[in-house]
């Protein structure tokens, strides 16, 4: 892993690029997922572009902001590369929630897109 | 996606597994890591069994106690699981504090190995 590795650039452009679709109009992350994706939403599980994009586009909430604080990401051999975000998500005005999510991008042509996607609000009770 | 997948239970022992390593001998985390193993951890990169060992043998607490709030699996075809975990942990005398891991795990002969891993403690900033 030397300088300026090209998976980071790769990795924070398709962070910028979904959360900035995640944001305006989540009927169009059907650009970024293909019929072969997962998504583990909450501890909830959809297999498919159709089934992700209805589920993401579903949630209950008219506008979100998120405000990401840190990201991760590492090359994985045959054109895959792992993202990890952690970030804040303000829902309507629901109060500011952490959260985490992680993606599997994979090359496919000359496009990126997310075969495997994980989200968890980071809901600590550190009673 | 179907019932009782097998990966699940896969993915939740090595998470036990590893917890338990990374609780009692930090140093017997070798195990779990292969020469070709990435860690970031709170964006630090990490490459090789070796390098992470020595990293997580290093780090400056005495003893630690994890507790697994959330644990989520997906598989990923040519014997790759994906496994991110939610959880808190106590160093020592510290305050308890959030955190995320990730782990891609991998199949090699016999065993499950960890080659990509990823850690962050939720310093989330709600003011």
């Amino acid at each position: 892993m030397g300088d300026k590795p090209v998976w980071e650039p790769i990795g924070s452009s398709f962070i910028q690029h979904y959360y900035q679709l995640f944001g305006n109009d989540r009927t169009q992350l059907s650009a970024v997922y293909i019929d072969a994706s997962c998504l583990t939403w909450e501890g909830q599980q959809f297999q498919g572009k159709a089934a992700i994009v209805k589920k993401l586009s579903s949630l209950p909430f008219q506008k979100i902001q998120d405000s990401l604080m840190a990201q991760d990401h590492q090359p994985i051999p045959d054109t895959f590369i792992i993202s990890m975000v952690v970030g804040q998500l303000k829902a309507d005005e629901d109060p500011i929630m952490g959260f985490h999510q992680m993606f599997l991008l994979k090359n496919i042509q000359v496009a990126w897109v997310c075969t495997d996607d994980m989200f968890r609000l980071a809901l600590h009770n550190f009673g």
